[in-house]
């Protein structure tokens, strides 16, 4: 319960709607191997990407909740379309510092565009809410953006698709990435925790001249940073715990959290069923 | 309220855990255009086909309590995975008839096959809970199976990867029939309701050498004969109305059922909370 110049041995809190946010788990994993981790996914109500806002903010909101009660010391919400619903009035009752994916991959994208041009892709839920384009708009008004919501792609990692010859996902991501070429960005944000399984070939297809930007570790990167701020990193080193729950055992969980994190984990069930 | 000879003017009850269950109310338009039908979709815990059989199960019972309360004459599952979860149990709390896709369809496969080898694709948990391979060997248990999960198919429907031409589709039925081609099926049950709008491309592949059978037409037909039989038809030879509650108002409702109807529809939103 301590945050103080020794550090703070308290876990990050990571939730996302399933199993997503564990891209933001390996890369807290490599970048704070100190760190403990507890990691909700809430996969007996994924996905969230094609709910009503409604019903995506109480979601949320009861993710939240499940986090705090854990004694975490810092929240991320490792999922692109929770995030895009997360605002001031939720993020005022959480008793420990917060963040979403969409500041963080925002930032990392307005320093790394050269001619101001940024793509977005993500689920349709995470596009139409326009989260992306604010958060980028505010940090350079100057930038141009032009977003696609990619409603396959989810269901395709999900699946397995994601060798490098796969035919089926080049063909789908061909159409999707259409716009963003048409548009001549340099930059593009992999908006959602999914898509950084197809960065080799959504790469392969836009070629050198684009940089991806990867959602998961733009935010592990900014969640080190708000921890060093505050000089409540673990002070441990190496030997970083992780404790997964999800609202429901699913024949292909643990399968699929293989795909993100290249190990096997044992995974709790638990509801997450009270708003902040 | 009333059951006799002159007819029965209530409604047919009709489920689904989403939209995929309006193919079944198409083909009933069709066969039996003057009964009047009440539709539930559960758009808003959409898909089942992932979720664990007992959730399913649970949402299962809750569908089929919200249908009995609207004084129906008869309860179609026009779901795959609900009706392979939907056992005597539940059947015999029921204060009408049921039936769900499993029994007509196997059935319709079972009249339809000259070589006795079926084949059967459908969600995953569908194929999983061997319902089809269950109902297939009660009816004639000389009859040969082999089943397929296709997880990508309901993604890809409702995101209208739907033309005759789609090379995406293409490739992704080429990889799910290659058993059911080795395997020499005359007969192949397009297990999921979503699956008959795949039907031309389906064929396409197959040849004329095999038989679909549309698990929409056939469960139609059956409650088609069970209200003849029963003689509760609706004495009006058209005219019927439909009422369509769903219970989550999503971006991609009206689309997406236009694509299973041909004509828009008007949906009330409603929670189906309470188990049999």
């Amino acid at each position: 319960m301590s945050g103080n110049k020794t550090g703070d041995c308290r876990p990050i809190g990571v939730f996302d709607s399933g199993v997503g946010g564990l891209s933001v788990v390996r890369w807290l994993e490599q970048l704070l191997p100190g760190e403990d981790i507890v990691y909700f996914g809430d996969v007996g109500r994924v996905p969230y990407g094609t709910r009503s806002r409604e019903v995506i903010h109480r979601y949320a909101s009861e993710d939240l909740r499940f986090l705090a009660d854990r004694e975490v010391k810092l929240i991320v919400a490792a999922c692109g379309t929770a995030s895009s619903v997360i605002g001031p009035e939720l993020i005022k009752k959480l008793p420990v510092p917060y963040t979403g994916v969409i500041q963080p991959t925002a930032a990392a994208a307005a320093a790394a565009t050269q001619n101001g041009r940024v793509g977005i892709i993500g689920t349709a839920a995470t596009i139409a809410s326009g989260s992306f384009v604010r958060a980028l708009g505010q940090l350079s008004p100057a930038l141009q953006t032009v977003g696609r919501g990619c409603p396959l792609l989810v269901p395709l990692v999900e699946n397995g698709y994601i060798d490098f010859e796969n035919q089926v996902t080049r063909l789908v991501l061909q159409d999707y990435l259409r716009d963003i070429v048409d548009f001549g960005a340099d930059t593009l944000i992999l908006g959602c925790t999914h898509f950084p399984l197809l960065a080799p070939i959504i790469a392969d297809l836009l070629g050198p001249g684009v940089t991806l930007i990867d959602s998961g570790l733009a935010t592990a990167r900014y969640a080190a940073k708000l921890l060093q701020t505050s000089g409540s990193q673990n002070p441990a080193k190496t030997g970083g715990r992780q404790q997964y729950y999800i609202s429901e055992h699913t024949e292909t969980f643990a399968a699929t959290a293989r795909l993100f994190l290249g190990h096997d984990i044992q995974a709790e069930f638990a509801l997450a069923e009270t708003p902040l």
